[in-house]
């Protein structure tokens, strides 16, 4: 069966997948950069970069994935839906280069991109995404793209087959935390941590075969 | 110099290193023994335990320590003061083998244990505190035992130079949190983490040198 798979969803000691305030200027507030320099040096990002641990784990992110979903934090700054022309951070050819479902009260007409990359805009709960999205995967899985507030969603509905988390060490204070709500997580998935030469440590979980919900 | 050090202090992966509601049955509330089997599971505790990285790791705790700070929530459950037998949970030889200094807003008389401890109680700030226990260490390290707001404050203080958590892969969702305050940390310290074999994460905090408060 396919999967709802979450990705290199970078997050600092404190649980924080971006800081605040969100800006056009600065997508991820007073976080900058911080939590994915560990990305930016991988193979995954630039042709440059290692080919080690780090990188192996972040190339899964696109690996047998056929469809998106993503909030509406994660496609643009505060306000985008106020402006008709907002297509996304990402320019012309988006990396996604599958169908993209964007969670929205202001839902949008579908907009195609080059490369592969069409964005639906949805206003649907969690489950209905989901069912949404593996449709359009075509028996691919689909990725679960955050920010963190979705993704917290998500696993909290019990959506989630398998999260990657990659811990970096810096504590930021403030921001969106992933883990709020998500008390007991342990009792659905087996977690798998293991610590990069990096600095990172990346956080597996994996959901445990009897909490199944696609099986 | 003598160093101010944290050890074996245990959290969830949310960063909680106690459940709640902590009480006299229950001194890590809902926690449980959850937060302390990868110590339990080691030499340190049990001399069949293993000895490998935890156990490494775990041993350092009462190596070159001459005394300890502990907070009142460690010494005892809710309502301690108000026993005037109150002496630790620790029975009559208590493992710490020190001066100890039990920080608390109603201090009382010191109370010699067998073994080489003593509490002692005080209702100061911790920077006097810490200096009163390096005075009774003797040259030696002084740990800073817990609970976790004890270890937030000192470490908010900027007075530890070395700190070890021990991230255990559960989520605890509520409880009392190391990183609430402790923003930007990581531009007071090197951190190292390094996921051990039993599931745990170690977390470790040294101080960088020209951070130092003590040198």
């Amino acid at each position: 069966m396919p999967l709802a798979r979450v990705h290199n969803l970078s997050i600092s000691l404190d649980g924080f997948a971006t800081g605040e305030p969100q800006s056009a200027e600065a997508p991820f507030g007073h976080a900058g950069e911080r939590l994915h320099e560990w990305m930016f040096a991988t193979r995954f990002w630039d042709s440059s970069g290692s080919a080690g641990l780090d990188d192996a784990l972040a190339q899964r992110h696109g690996q047998g994935i056929g469809a998106e979903i993503m909030g509406a934090n994660k496609f643009g700054p505060p306000g985008w839906q106020d402006d008709p022309d907002w297509t996304g951070w990402w320019g012309s050819n988006p990396p996604f280069r599958s169908p993209t479902f964007v969670l929205t009260h202001r839902p949008r007409p579908p907009v195609e991109m080059e490369g592969g990359t069409t964005f639906h805009f949805l206003d649907v709960p969690p489950a209905e995404a989901l069912e949404t999205a593996f449709e359009a995967a075509e028996g691919q899985d689909v990725r679960i793209g955050g920010g963190a507030t979705v993704v917290r969603d998500f696993v909290a509905a019990g959506l989630v087959d398998l999260m990657h988390l990659v811990q970096v060490p810096i504590v930021l204070g403030r921001g969106v935390r992933i883990w709020d709500g998500l008390e007991a997580t342990e009792d659905d998935y087996d977690i798998e941590a293991v610590s990069s030469p990096s600095g990172v440590t990346h956080l597996t979980f994996t959901r445990k075969p009897e909490g199944s919900v696609h099986g």
